[in-house]
């Protein structure tokens, strides 16, 4: 199968510390990489991944603050210093034009390629790209200011042609895409053969669901993300600290777990911790109480979906 | 002496590199920390750093590239996150005020302290801050883009009262501060006594002076650095890169040796590096055949004055 995986470039909240840095992440799918919010830092965090820089071609940012965006001119200058040309697509609330257009205007004189910026709802779900492969999703959420998830959705893929039965039948290359989609094959002598026959099902369609910041997704929403491969969803505080989440449009660890069992996540990655917690076992040891398959967000790892 | 020192929170180039942050150091006077440039993630390394964040009051921007002043905006955002209420000066280029007050407007609602902005013209030498222990004058610089270095200067200090004096004419409290300035004292029965007789001459006031980003300082400026007790002047790059050094207004390190050595400086320190080197002993090298006491700029290097 194609890959499919989650680099965490930082996954702390709005305090940065030593340990964590602000909110970015890569999703890959094949060659293409996604980056999912920009907080400062972001480039040199991808400069230790070893990602390729010109393989970012879109950036989704969830919600305008600081800790969610401040890195994004570092990176569109170093593009340009990198000689990019191919344009870059960021899709964040209308206001981000206003912010950033100026400073890509002053700093970034002589630029050889285009930052397109798309507007987006945070209010609404939608598809809001798509390409052959995937579609990316907003999924609104409930933090102080207008905030958005996103759902990476990997599309319906091909049935797989069986090779025996290609070699069998003598199945010419320009009939086995439909067939890969599908269609039954009617050899030269007029006979049919039934699809089944001759391809397997398709590999599964992967589904990625990031959420942050955020109350708990609330369950009205549950079910866009019900069944996801791999749920983020920000636990910026413990159980101890249940009031102060809900004060300040955040989620406690075991809140993020609750959501995943009740959209039955096959996994549940957690991040976005407070700068006051110096180790965040304890906040993963509550999560797992209700949702075992939890793992910590990590600045360097890779979650395989 | 009180406490003169620089600490180096990134000496890199316009790329960032894993090995180096962009430009940002700490020059710390007692208890008062001056900041010099703050490209992206300098709120990271003041963390690694364990310096106070609080006691950064006044930031000076050589110029406006991205690698000198991306990280303004996350770091005035954290300062209001940490509860800051008092005033954060910033003394830069005037264009800076229309980019980052829009900035600060959106993204730091609600804070509690006000970020006051001091337009400096970097084509003119002059003091652009002082206070009851130093100056900061600007040093016009030769770049791509309107640029000036700093000296910070100690001013004159008051002269040591000898202890065994002062306890011998048994001096009062209110007489000392004068005789530290240089009177005499005249005793109760009316006999003078010389200065010199109860005071030693006072510290040295010491001088620091940053360049970075330049051609070589001019020769027409090589009188207003005299003597400075260390000298950081940018290096970008080896010797081997003259015409690239030219071509970008840029220094090789052999040129800062000759600026530190025609400036009669007693130390030199090379930054600035160009991500092209994994390594810059060469650097090094290469000032130290013309400037012996040269060292590397590295990050979270502290260098005593």
């Amino acid at each position: 199968m194609e890959q499919f995986e989650v680099h965490i470039l930082g996954c702390g909240s709005a305090l940065p510390t030593t340990r964590h840095n602000p909110s970015s992440q890569i999703v890959r799918v094949g060659n293409e990489l996604f980056m999912i919010d920009c907080g400062e830092g972001t480039q040199l965090q991808i400069r230790k991944s070893h990602q390729h820089f010109s393989r970012i071609n879109n950036i989704f940012i969830s919600h305008l603050h600081g800790d969610h965006c401040f890195g994004l001119i570092g990176l569109i200058s170093t593009f340009g210093l990198l000689g990019r040309r191919h344009p870059l697509h960021i899709y964040a609330h209308p206001m981000m034009r206003t912010l950033l257009m100026p400073q890509i205007e002053y700093f970034c004189q002589g630029m050889q390629y285009e930052v397109i910026l798309h507007d987006i709802n945070p209010k609404t779900a939608g598809i809001i790209y798509e390409d052959n492969n995937v579609t990316v999703e907003t999924l609104p959420l409930n933090h102080r200011i207008p905030c958005c998830g996103f759902i990476i959705s990997e599309k319906p893929k091909k049935r797989h042609l069986r090779g025996e039965m290609a070699e069998y039948y003598n199945i010419p290359t320009y009939a086995r895409q439909r067939i890969r989609e599908g269609e039954d094959y009617t050899t030269p002598e007029g006979e049919t053969i039934p699809n089944e026959r001759l391809t397997t099902p398709p590999d599964p369609s992967r589904r990625y669901v990031y959420c942050s910041d955020t109350t708990p997704v609330p369950a009205g929403l549950i079910e866009k993300i019900r069944g996801a491969d791999l749920l983020y969803h920000e636990a910026t505080f413990a159980e101890s600290e249940k009031g102060r989440a809900a004060a300040t449009f955040h989620s406690t660890a075991q809140q993020a777990a609750a959501v995943a069992l009740e959209a039955e996540a096959k996994k549940l990655v957690i991040g976005h911790f407070s700068s006051r917690y110096d180790d965040e076992t304890p906040l993963l040891a509550q999560a797992q109480e209700i949702f075992p398959a939890t793992i910590l967000a990590k600045e360097g790892l890779t979650i395989k979906i």
